[in-house]
């Protein structure tokens, strides 16, 4: 990759004029029993996984031109086994072809030597005898930073390599988020310390337009954090999740704007696949977020 | 299955007196290239995960009988693809042949919504028009705690209805652990509050020998915490990394035992499976955890 995240989606961002991020959450049990049809045999997982992958695909083609980035739900490919696994690649593919920045959201955190075979699955390779095996190929990933700075240290060094993004959790939209992350740690919330661990790394995943890679997830479910979490992550570019079936208002998300319109990207699944009209949907959530971002 | 965790463990570490986890993060680079060779095809992942999978069940076969648990990394296998996630449902399954209960370690933490998907990967199953997909079928799994109560519900809820465990991570074993764990927040560090979220959850995952599969992730690099940990958590089964390669000793676990000796179980990856004699590693930590755990 020859130019960093922050670039390649702030030009996404200026082209479509959009900020909207597509959640993929497939879910099988709401697949018809026609769907998966060509997977021919009666395997239920690979059925499944087939049915999965060609929604995610349908809904992209409706919705995508509206958007700039697919976030993946790891675990509703996971629980499909290796057929979901593959399906996985392929709906990164299809959003690629999109023109889709790819979010791998899995939220994965661990000691460094994990930590960078998790990089290796998602943004970079895995050497072996036989020649190196390539991971999902993401354009950025969610990550968990409970572990501290060491367990984040791959994740970084993977992501500056690749040309990747991260966005680490910060503040979730969860009704239960606050209940370890607004703890009073040490004279602050400890989001605002995880914050500042995310400010502290803007620079090795910084691009040319005053946007850093190096970024965070923060819920639209509790505005009144959002300020001082842009203050905190002046570059960072902020995953916000949590607009519409979660309670959250992209006209409430103002404040979380920096400099450029790309440094918010408002993640919305349920809202836009389970509308009557994705396409729609997915426009009104653009042209919304659109004229909050640049107001 | 039809006994809780808790007790499973509870007789297995009795018959086979060992608190032994055989760490399982198969790394592919390692292999040699003739092994894998029953893949036929030139196909780097096939080959690789194949490779995988056999030296996970050598080592299982080698070293096993002396351990009551495997631990599978499943970093290591995802960085593999397709292919590396049904060289997991493997290696799962030779693990169970010898005897040993199969832990998950993954560390999963998300939305409640996701965190269920997780479950039904994990312990449980997926429901799909054409059937359910069975998931991992493991018997515990490692948790991240981060996104709060309302998140590690749905998580629990599936462990009780599977008679699964869950170690939630209090207080990992890497340098940078304390980062945030150990911060102080709200008059304790961060790891005790969390170790409380798991205490009050005992009696969902409670066994009949006093022993709880609602378990947590202490690391034995920092010895002077289980005192207080045990004291927090007095019922729950206590899953030990960093013996060995990462510097703790078997010898200062004293302070983590509760009444009864499967209240711990002592990871150990690397110090068993790069060892000259595997067998021999992992009898001689079986020994010595155990004069620990019943002295």
């Amino acid at each position: 990759v020859s130019t960093s995240f922050a670039d390649r989606l702030a030009g996404l961002v200026e082209e479509r004029r959009s900020q909207v991020c597509l959640g993929l959450d497939p879910d099988p049990s709401a697949s018809s029993r026609d769907a998966g049809g060509d997977a021919g045999g009666e395997d239920a997982a690979e059925r499944a996984a087939l049915a999965v992958a060609e929604s995610c695909a349908e809904l992209i083609e409706r919705a995508g031109a509206a958007c700039v980035a697919a976030k993946l739900q790891l675990a509703c490919f996971e629980r499909l086994g290796a057929p979901g696994w593959a399906a996985l690649g392929r709906v990164a593919a299809a959003a690629r072809e999109a023109g889709l920045v790819v979010i791998a959201d899995g939220k994965r955190g661990d000691v460094p030597v994990t930590a960078a075979a998790y990089a290796q699955a998602l943004v970079g390779e895995t050497p072996t005898p036989w020649g190196p095996v390539a991971g999902l190929d993401a354009d950025a990933f969610t990550a968990n930073p409970l572990l501290g700075e060491d367990a984040l240290e791959p994740l970084v060094a993977a992501a500056a390599e690749a040309g990747a993004g991260i966005f680490v959790l910060v503040r979730t939209s969860n009704p239960g988020a606050g209940d370890l992350l607004d703890l009073d740690a040490g004279g602050a919330p400890l989001h605002e310390r995880i914050a500042r661990l995310v400010a502290e790394r803007a620079e090795r995943l910084r691009g040319e337009r005053g946007l850093s890679g190096m970024g965070a997830v923060v819920g639209a479910t509790e505005p009144r954090y959002l300020e001082r979490l842009r203050e905190l992550m002046p570059e960072a570019i902020l995953l916000v999740p949590g607009v519409g079936a979660q309670g959250g208002r992209a006209s409430d998300l103002g404040p979380a704007f920096g400099d450029h319109p790309a440094s918010v990207l408002v993640a919305a699944s349920r809202s836009i696949a389970s509308a009557e009209d994705p396409e729609a949907a997915a426009e009104a959530l653009r042209a919304e977020a659109w004229s909050v971002g640049s107001g």
